[in-house]
């Protein structure tokens, strides 16, 4: 499930009283908000997606609160995702790789473990994502590029027709493919550490996709509010029932502003029935 | 001129003893590095470009430094633009905008100015963008979007050819001239505040490119080391000799390898250099 909390939203007596500091408070808020939603969805869900945004948000108080997260994700066994959609080049790939998505190794900092896996931005080509892929191998994590998302305005990139008939998201597609089946990058899974987002609400291309890329584990963004149901995301799987992770947020986590009772108990009893929905598929 | 501090790069008597916090130690070097280099070249380059990577590579702790060097550039009379890459969709864009371009309006946090500008990603389309122009249309700030970038693997993506001949970083040129080009959007001076980073490397598009968006100001990386020199630039630049900011990094910042004397002397002298060297090219 993604954790993308909004100040706004949560629940009022998570909110609490600002007081003369507002950034701190509302940090401490969405801290307050998070270590609960963690606890009470850990018995439901495999993984979570940690929205980076939202933290970066409050500037380095956030991040700082970013990574404490992380550290309580990991301890709770979920695997964890890193939704940082980062991107740039030579060195400076390198840099985010080793903030974003390692595990430091810095003195006095050598406990704090990264996510395992984060989300990189493809435009630049792969040897933009190549100092990433390096990091992941070395310390056994993954990545997912971003192929074909959610938004409706992705079409005017994504869905560009080449002249050789392909969409640009199928060239995107044919590159992860291509560098995460170098030997090395796939394990005994038969998966590659190189995975794609693709998003639940682009139905005409998931099966597509999946073809491109049998290799990949896809990060299925978009399932719920922004449209997709359970049955459209059959096509994510591999016939082994494997490969796809389906992320859901706001229907687990605001699930309260539609269930009456404590707000804690109305996202655990969301994350169990997205748990279902999802197994429901499977079958 | 850029701002990518790489620690291992710093002049030796800047770097210092390593404390028992190797990290806090790191930050500290790198911030008595980059206030050194801020203060040198201010009388020298119109426009800063910081890094954000090098910074967030250092955690919540990086960050913060960050933030205090836009403090500082502001304070100098610098156009500061934070190459942060960003590019998420829906609120995730807008906290990224909140976070890393606004102006800060939280108790507590209301003096923080953001930096004039930042990158973002093109990857997803407009609508990912859109919040990102809102914020800057509201406080007077401006966006660099990705069009086509210096590193040899982005032909892979944006050098894809379509089914009507452009390219994909053509189509991208156009999405970001007709949003840009919006009432409102532009300014007096006839720019929009949605400019675009076009790869100083990519001399067989920057003329086109150019073409394609008369309006945008052109944010150009790779002048310098990667490859390009000044006559490659000419085309970067509009009729009227505006239009296009030359960022140079790693031969400013690290001027002091092969010149003797002072360090922060060889980074003021390469950084009137930088300064002929664009102003020979306008003539």
């Amino acid at each position: 499930m993604g954790i993308d909390p909004v100040y706004e939203r949560l629940p009022p007596t998570i909110r609490g009283d600002n007081s003369s500091n507002e950034l701190l408070s509302r940090v401490e808020a969405v801290e307050r908000f998070c270590r609960g939603v963690l606890d009470a969805v850990a018995p439901h869900v495999p993984c979570v997606k940690i929205q980076s945004a939202c933290f970066e948000r409050y500037l380095w108080h956030g991040v700082e609160l970013y990574h404490r997260l992380v550290q309580q994700a990991r301890a709770l066994d979920l695997i964890v995702i890193g939704d940082a959609k980062r991107g740039d080049v030579g060195f400076s790939s390198e840099h985010y790789a080793a903030g974003c998505l390692g595990d430091q190794t810095f003195g006095g900092f050598a406990d704090l473990e990264g996510p395992d896996a984060i989300t990189v931005n493809s435009y630049m080509g792969i040897d933009a994502i190549e100092p990433f892929i390096s990091l992941a191998s070395s310390q056994g994590k993954g990545l997912f590029v971003l192929v074909r998302t959610s938004n409706p305005g992705s079409d005017a990139v994504q869905s560009l027709k080449l002249d050789d008939g392909r969409n640009v998201c199928d060239a995107v597609a044919e590159m992860v493919s291509d560098t995460g089946g170098t030997p090395g990058l796939v394990g005994a899974s038969g998966y590659s550490l190189l995975g794609a987002v693709v998003g639940a609400t682009k139905r005409e291309d998931i099966v597509r996709l999946r073809r491109i890329m049998p290799k990949q584990i896809f990060l299925v963004p978009g399932y719920g509010p922004q449209g997709a149901n359970a049955d459209d995301m059959r096509g994510c799987f591999n016939d082994d029932g494997a490969g796809a992770i389906i992320s859901a947020s706001r229907s687990v986590l605001y699930a309260s502003e539609k269930t009456p009772g404590g707000w804690l108990k109305a996202v655990a009893q969301a994350a169990a029935d997205l748990n279902q929905q999802i197994r429901s598929i499977l079958v």
